[in-house]
C-alpha cells in the first residue's frame, strides 16, 4: 500500500497563475501539509475558501513558522508570505457588484488580484433595480487615474441582470461571477449563472458560481498579455 | 362505455376571463367541436396557439358558418366572432419586448387584450444590451394620451434582464413573459423565467414561458378592478 | 483598493415600492449598516427574512436609536419606524392559504401590506383536500365591508392545487405564492410553483417560492393603480 | 453469435395482467414477430401505443391471419382476437379527465379495461378551472346502476390539480395518470406528476405520465381482489 | 387583520381516510393546537413524521390531557387516543422492504394501517441483490392464515429494483414506496422513484418518496372496497 | 486561417482499443474523409452510430475503394476491411437484454466485440417482469462450451432492474448499458442509468446510455488482461 | 396597436463589438428587415447561426442589393459587406478543437474573428484521448510568426477535458466553448460545460454551449485592450 | 405485526463479493445487529461509510466480542475480523487520484481491495492541471514489480478530466470514481460523473459518486477472472 504524492511547483511559471490552496474540502492535517509544502517551495502562497473551523489552524501554522499573513475582510482568503509583498503594477481591474450580500466575493477577488500583483477598484451595490447607480459607476470608473483599468469583473446574484447590462455599456472584457444570493427556484446562483451564459450582450467570460479566485486568475492572465 | 362531456360556459361571468380554446394539443376534430360548441354559447371566442397545420381547418369552419375571424400577425391567435367586435375602452397596457424574435408573443398578447376589450401599445427591441432604448421607451410611454396605461407586460428571452431593469423604473405593476429565445444552457426560456422569479426589483407577476394569453388575462383582471 | 457603495434612496418614489432590507444573506455588521443607512434617509423601513440569529442585533440597534419596531407573528418580518405608522386605506387584499404550515408566509404578507399602507384579511387552512372550505371562504370574503378587496393572494405548498381552483372562481387578479411545504419529489415548493405556472385557470401572477414580500409588492402596485 | 429469445407466456396467470405488446419502440419486423408469437400462445392480445406509421402493418397482419381487431377512438390501442371477446363483468371503473386534450389517454384506459374484462364510464372536461363540473360528475357517478364502481382513475395535465381535489371527495381508491398537456416550465406532464406525488389528499396511486395502460392494470388488480 | 381558520372534520366520513396531523413542518405551538383541536372532534388521531425535537411536546400534551399514545418503533409516527383502539379486521396488507435502512418507513406503514383498522405482516431485507429472499418471502406470504392479504406494499431505496420484480410475481395490487437510501447520482430516493414509475411490470401504484402514510391510505381505500 | 488536423493512429497499440469512427455527428464529407484516412493507416476500421442518411455514402466509398463491409442487423454499426477479418479467440462475453426494443444495442455490442476479436452470445427478452427467464439464461450460460465467458454485458431500459438482479447472481464482472426505452418521467434511459449507478449489488461498471461501443471496449480491455 | 421598433446602431462604438444578426430564431421577413436595416447604417454586418432554410433568402437579398458576402465553410456564418473588408491586424487567436465534429464551431469563430479584424490559426482533432496531439499543437503554436497569439479559444464536446488540460499548460487566457457532441447523460454539451465551469486549472472564461460568436467577441475585447 | 428478516449469507460464494455493511444510513442499534449477525456467519466483515457518530459504537462492539478491527486512514471504512487476515495475492490494482481532497476515497478503495485479497498502489495528486504528473505516474507504474497491475481505478472530482486522459494512455481496464470535490454548478461530483460517462476515450467502467467500495468490487471481479 505504497503512496506517491505529486506536487506541481512549476505551475506558476507555466501558466502565469501560481499554485494556490483550496482550503474548504481539506481536513486540518491536509491543509497544514499543503501550506508547509507550498511555503517550502515559494516565498508566498494564496489560500482560498478558508472555513471558520480552519482559521485557528492556519493562524497557528503561520505563527509557528514566523510567516506573515494578510486576510481579506471576511477571513475567507489569505496570502501567507515571508518577507514583503511585491509592489502593485500600474494596471488593474474594476469590480462591480450588485448588492451588499455579494461583498465577500468582491473581497476574495480583490485579495487574489493583489496576490497576482494587480490593482483593483470596486463599485458595490450597483444592481439593476436602480439602473442609474451602474451608470454613475461607469462614469466614475472613467476618471480613475492611479492605474489603467483593462478588465471588468461583475459579481451578481439573483437575476444576474447586471452582467448583460454592464457588458452592453463597456469596451472592456467582462468576467461574470454568479453569486449564490436569492431564494426559491433558480437560487444558489443558478439564475445568475444562466443569465451570464445567456447574456444578450456578447463578450462575457463566465466563471462558476462564487468562483472569485477563477475570475481573478482569468483577469490576471489577460493583464499579463497587456503587460507583456 | 358511456361518456359525458362538460362545458364551462359561465366562466366568463365568474372570473372576468371568458373561456378560450387552446388549439395546439387538439386534433382537428376536437378543435372543430370546441369551436362550434363555443360559438353556439357565445358571440365570439378566442383561439390561441394555432398550429400551421390547424389553420386550414379553422378557416374552413369559419367560412362554412358565416362567422368572421381576426388573426394576429403570425396567425397563431385568432378571434372568431359573429357581428362586430365591441369597442375598445380608454384603459390599456404597454408591452415591452427585448428583441425581434419575441414579436410573435407580443402579437398574441395584443390580440388577446383586444379580445378582452383593452387598448395596448408595444415597444419592441428595447433589450438591455443597449439600455438607452428602454429609457427612451419609458419616456415615450409617459406621453401616450389615447388611453391610460395601467399595466406593463414585458416579454424577454435569453437572460431575461429586461424584467428587473424595467420593474425598477416604473410604478406600474409588471407582468413578465419569458420567451424561448436563446440556445445552450438555460435556453427554451428557462434562464428568462429564472430571472423573472429571482428579479431583484419587486412587484413582478410571472407567467409561464410563452404564455402571452395568461399575461393578457392577468392584465385584464387588473384593469377590470380599475375600471370598476 | 478603494470602495464606493451606492444606495438607491429614490426607489420608493420611482416604483411605488420603497427600498427594503433582505436580512437573511447579510452578516450582522452589514445588516446594522443597512438599517442605520435606511433610517437616516426615511422615516421607516421594512426588514424581511430575519434569521433567529439576527434578531438580537436588530432589537439592539432599534433600542439604541430610540426607534420603534413592529414584528409579524413569527419575528421573520419587521417594520422599523420613528413616530407613528400611517393610517391604513380603505382598499385591501384577501389572502388564502392551504394549510397551517404556510402561515409564516401569510404573516409576512400581512405585515408587508401593512407597511405599504393596505388592509388585508386572511383565510387559512382552506386547502383543496376539502374543497368546501375554499367555497366558504370565497362567500365569507364577499361579505367583508371594512374595505374593498381588489386582489387575492394565494399561498400553497405541496400540490399547489389551490391556485387554479381559486383562480377559476374569482374575478380578482390572483397572485400565487408557492410554499416549501411537502417532502419527496417536487418538494421545497417546486410542485407548487409548477402548478402555479401551469395553472389551467388564467389570470395568475406567480412570484418565487416563499416570496411573500414580492407578492405584497405586486398587490401594492396593483392597488396603487386603482387608488390613483 | 447465437441468440436466444425468451417469452413470458405465463405472466397472465401469475399476475392477473396478461402480457401485452408495447408497439412504439418496436421496428415493424419486431412488432410483427411479437404479434404473431402472442397470438400463437393466446386467444387475444392487447397492443398499446401504436404509432401511425405502424398502423398499416398491424392491420395487414390481422387481415392475413383472419384475426379480428378492435381499436380505441384514436387507433393508439387495439385488441387483436380470434373469435369473440368475453363478456364484461358487473364491476367497473370511473374515469375523470380534466380537458379535451387528455381524451386519447381516456380512450386507451377504456379499451385496456375492456380487455381485462371490466366496465368503465368516463367523465370528461371536469377540470378544476370550473370546480362545479367535478362536483356534478361525482353526483352523476353515484347514480350509475349498471355496475358497481370500485375505483376511480383521474387523467389530468397542466397543474394536475384534479388529483387532490377528487381524492379529497371520494371513498374510492384513486389512480392518477399525469397527461403531457401544457407548455413552458413543468410541461410534458411534469407539473401534473409532481402534483399527483405531492397531493395533499392521501390515497392516490400514481402511474407515469401517459401510462393509461398501467393505470388500467392497477385498477384491474384491485378489482380482481374485490371480485375474488 | 382578521383571521379565519378552517378545519375539515368530516374528511374521514367523506374519503375513508380520517384527518391526520403532519408534524414535521409545524412549529411547537401549531402542533399543539392541531392536536388539541383534533382530539376535541374525534376519539383518536394519527400523527406522522414527528421530529425528535417535537417528541417532548407531544408527550407533554398527551399527559396533560390524560390521553393515551402508541408510537411506532422509531417514534416518528403515533396514534393518540382516548379509551381503547378498535379491533383489527381479518383483512390486511403484506409489506416487503429491500434493506435494513428502509425499516423506519415499514414501521410508519404498519402503525398507519393499524390506525385505519387493518392487519399487516412485513418481510424485511428481501432486496434483489439476493433474489431468492424475495421468492421465499412470496412463498411464506401464501401461507399466512390469520388474515387475507389483499394488497402488497413494497419499500425500496437505491435502484428500486424490488418494485418491478415483485409486481411481476404477484396477483396483488402493488404499492411502491421509494426510500431515500443510497448516495451519489439518483440518491434521495430519486432512482427508486424513477424505477417505480418506469417499472416494466404493470399494476403498480406509486406514492412519493418516504410517503409511508400515503401508501397505507391507498391500501386502506382498496381494502375498504373489498370489505364493503 | 491555416488549419492543422491531427490523427491518433497509434491509439490501438497504446490502449488496446483501436481508433473507430463515430458517424452520427459527422457531415457526409467529414465521414468520407475520416473513413479514407483510417483505411490508409490500417487494414480495417469500425464505424458506429451510422445514421440512415449516411448509409448510402458509406456504401459508395466502400465500393469505390474495393473494400469489404460487414454491418450489424440494424445497419447502425459496420466493420470496413480490406482482405479478411481475423479469427475469433476462444474467450468471450455474454450479453443479457431486458426486452425486444433493446436489440439494436445488443447487435452493436456483438459487432464491436467481433471487431475486437472476441466471441459473444446474447440472451434477449430476459427482463425482470418474469424473473425465471433470467434464471434460465444464467443456467444456459453455464453450459456454453465453445468459448470461456469472462464478462457479462447487460442491456436494459425502463427501470433497469436487470442490472442489480443479474449482478447479484454471478461471479462475472458486469457491464451495464442503459437503453433509452420507456416514456414519461425517467425516460430516455435516465431511470435505467440511475438504477445502474445505484445498484444494490456491487461490481457493476456503468457506461453511458446507448453506449454499446463503450461496453464492448471495456469488455475487450478486461479480456485482454485475461488473455495476456 | 401602434408599434415602435428600436435599433441600437451605436453598439459597436460603445462596446467594441458591432451589432450582429442572430438568424436562427427569425422568420424570413424579420431576417430580411434586419439585414437591410443593418446595411443602411453600416458598411458591413455579421450574420450568425444561419439555418439552411434561410440561406436562399440571405443570398437573394445580397444579390438584389449588389452587396458582397463571405461565408464560413458550413454556411452557418456570413459577413455581408459593400466594398472591401478591412485588413487583418498582426495580433490574433489560436483555436484548439477536440474532434472533427466540433469543426463547424471553429469555422464560426474564425469568421467572427475575421470580421472583428483579427488573425486566427486553428488546431483540430487535438482531444485528450491522445494527449500527445495537444502537446504538439502547443509546441507548433509557439512557432507561429505571422502574428502574435494573445488568446486561446478551446472548443470541446463530450467530456470537455481539453479545457483544463490546455489551461494548465499555457500562459494565455483561455476561452472555453462547449460543443453539443456526445449522447446519453450529459449530452448536448452539458458535460463539457460543467467541465469548463469546474475546471481544476484556473483562468478560463466560459461561454455558452455552441456560442462561437460569444467566444470571438470576448477574444476581440481582450485583443482590443492589448492593441490600445 | 409479525416480522421476518432475511439475510443473504451466501452472496460471497455466489458473486465473489462477500456481503458488507453500509453503516451510514443505519441507526446505532441496526448497525450493531448487522455487525453481530455478520460475524456469526463469517470470519470477517467489511464496514463502509462509517459516520463519526457511529465510530464509538463500532469500537465498543468489537471490544466486547474480542474481535479485531482494521481501519482506513480516515476511519470511514473498517475490516472486522477474528484471527488473522488472509495474505495478499500477487495481482493488484493501481489507483490514480486527481487531488488531495479525493484521498479519503482512495483510502476506502485500498482497504476494500485489501479485504477482497488484492494488492494496490496509489498515485495521488496527479490531476490534469499539470499533465506531466500523470505521465510520470504511468511510467512509475510500469516499474512496479511486487505484483502484476491488471486494473486501474481513477478517482477525480471537479472536471473529472483525469478519466479520459488516463484511459487514452493505458491498456488496462479503467474504473472511474467521481469525487464530490468542487463548488457551484456541476458540484457534488456531478461534473466528474458526466465526464466519466461522456469520456472520449473508451473502455471506462463508471461507478457512482464516492462509491469506492463499488469500484473495488468491480476490480475484484475482474481480477478474479484473471486469477482463475
Amino acid at each position: 500500500m505504497d503512496e506517491i504524492i505529486n506536487h506541481d511547483h512549476k505551475r506558476g511559471s507555466r501558466t502565469g497563475v501560481p499554485e494556490s490552496i483550496l482550503a474548504e474540502p481539506k481536513r486540518l492535517v491536509e491543509l497544514k501539509d499543503a501550506l508547509i509544502a507550498s511555503m517550502k517551495r515559494n516565498n508566498d502562497v494564496l489560500i482560498t475558501r478558508i472555513l471558520e473551523s480552519q482559521l485557528a489552524t492556519v493562524s497557528k501554522i503561520v505563527r509557528e513558522n514566523n510567516w506573515k499573513i494578510k486576510f481579506d475582510a471576511y477571513k475567507r482568503t489569505a496570502i501567507v508570505f515571508n518577507n514583503i509583498i511585491p509592489e502593485i503594477k500600474q494596471l488593474g481591474v474594476a469590480i462591480f457588484s450588485a448588492g451588499t450580500s455579494d461583498r465577500y466575493i468582491v473581497e476574495e477577488i480583490k485579495l487574489c488580484l493583489r496576490y497576482f500583483g494587480w490593482s483593483s477598484k470596486s463599485y458595490q451595490d450597483v444592481g439593476v433595480a436602480g439602473i442609474h447607480r451602474m451608470r454613475e459607476a461607469l462614469e466614475e470608473m472613467d476618471k480613475v487615474s492611479e492605474f489603467r483599468i483593462a478588465c471588468l469583473i461583475v459579481v451578481a446574484g439573483q437575476d444576474g441582470a447586471l452582467f448583460p447590462v454592464v457588458a452592453g455599456q463597456t469596451e472592456l472584457p467582462v468576467i461574470a461571477v454568479p453569486a449564490p444570493v436569492g431564494y426559491g427556484m433558480g437560487s444558489g446562483g443558478k439564475a445568475a449563472l444562466y443569465s451570464a451564459l445567456q447574456a444578450c450582450a456578447p463578450g462575457i467570460g463566465v466563471v462558476n458560481i462564487e468562483n472569485g479566485f477563477g475570475a481573478a486568475a482569468l483577469a490576471s492572465k489577460i493583464l499579463n498579455q497587456i503587460d507583456k
